[in-house]
């Protein structure tokens, strides 16, 4: 059943899962396509074709079991085992990231931040997560079997972070620093550019006030 | 000169003044698409073609004024102007928001934070930035001229922060909340989906654990 999936696809699986947990948590027993694509601001049609994607699973006329397509689409996403999570960088963002409550569920276990500040080396964030020194990670990583990793430096620290974790073994890195690190080809990294974002709404302003003056 | 564009490649344009910061920080004077395209981890061409939309900046054989192309990307950004900012939510995210570096630059200033709790109300960031009371919104975003916002409560308290917002006045929206809030059509609203961004890696880390097992 689970097949490789384009992202785009993949991640609205992310918006679904949203959904049908909310729905769950409403005790709503079934749901159709048409609700879960109201919820998520998408076409029904859109919904129906990225499930069928995976295998049917609706029933024609009585929609679908939210409790049973909410644990099979955490499968799908891999969030029906422990992931042990490393985040490299104390600061801010890094500890903003480390208590996010999205990111304390399903399987996702934020192990550890990793830091090189004597200052920040052996706090814990507000929720309890512990800050270690970043010669520990690969012995970390190792014992605590951390796949996947934060990276939440500044730019000019971000290679080097991400040069240790591939040593040390993780597999997918989620990269907050405003570079493009490289990493060997069989490395997942993906890349939230928050400048980026709110560019795109500087240029949407500049734009607007552009066309305000010509009128 | 300034004309419409699609999203990927005003998206791209901020990588590109990243990098054109980078090399006038370095003294570098002028650069070329192929230099600027290896920094992005982009095609040279896709470079040129995207300059181009603009209308060419670059001297065949002799390629780009570093500071020259610089301002005019960030004047295409809306960068050469002054953008009053408002963060709603002073919680970990909201604050590690406020005080981020890439968003206390060029024109941009984050103006305020405002919050609910009146434990956080009267306090300041680290870098200083004031957390003012929900119900002064209206009142501030007109005094600071405040034209965008970033939402960073929970995903019940999103909607509710973006209402207040559209109807004080702002017209762009940075959304970190969990959840999709309704906005009217003029409104330009965009979302950082934290947890789809880290369910995109799960979702990898599960493929490769099926290819793994089916070897």
């Amino acid at each position: 059943m689970k097949r490789n999936a384009p992202e785009a696809t993949t991640r609205r699986l992310s918006l679904y899962l949203r959904v049908l947990s909310e729905l769950a948590d409403q005790n709503v027993a079934s749901t159709s396509s048409r609700m879960i694509a109201l919820r998520c601001d998408l076409n029904p049609s859109q919904v129906r074709k990225d499930l069928a994607h995976f295998g049917g699973f609706g029933v024609r006329g009585v929609g679908y079991d939210v409790e049973r397509l909410r644990q099979v689409i955490a499968g799908i996403l891999g969030l029906d085992r422990r992931i042990g999570v490393a985040i490299v960088g104390a600061g801010n963002l890094g500890s903003a990231l480390a208590d996010y409550p999205g990111f304390n569920s399903g399987g996702v276990e934020i192990v550890a931040l990793f830091d090189v500040s004597p200052d920040k080396i052996g706090t814990r964030t507000r929720l309890g997560r512990p800050v270690l020194e970043v010669a520990s990670l690969a012995r970390v990583v190792a014992e605590r079997e951390i796949q996947l990793a934060i990276v939440a430096v500044p730019a000019a620290a971000a290679q080097e972070a991400v040069d240790r974790l591939v040593a040390a073994g993780v597999s997918a890195i989620l990269n907050f620093a405003p570079t493009r690190p490289a990493v060997p080809e069989r490395i997942c990294i993906r890349h939230v550019d928050l400048k980026v974002e709110l560019e795109s709404l500087t240029y949407f302003l500049a734009l607007r006030e552009a066309a305000d003056q010509a009128r």
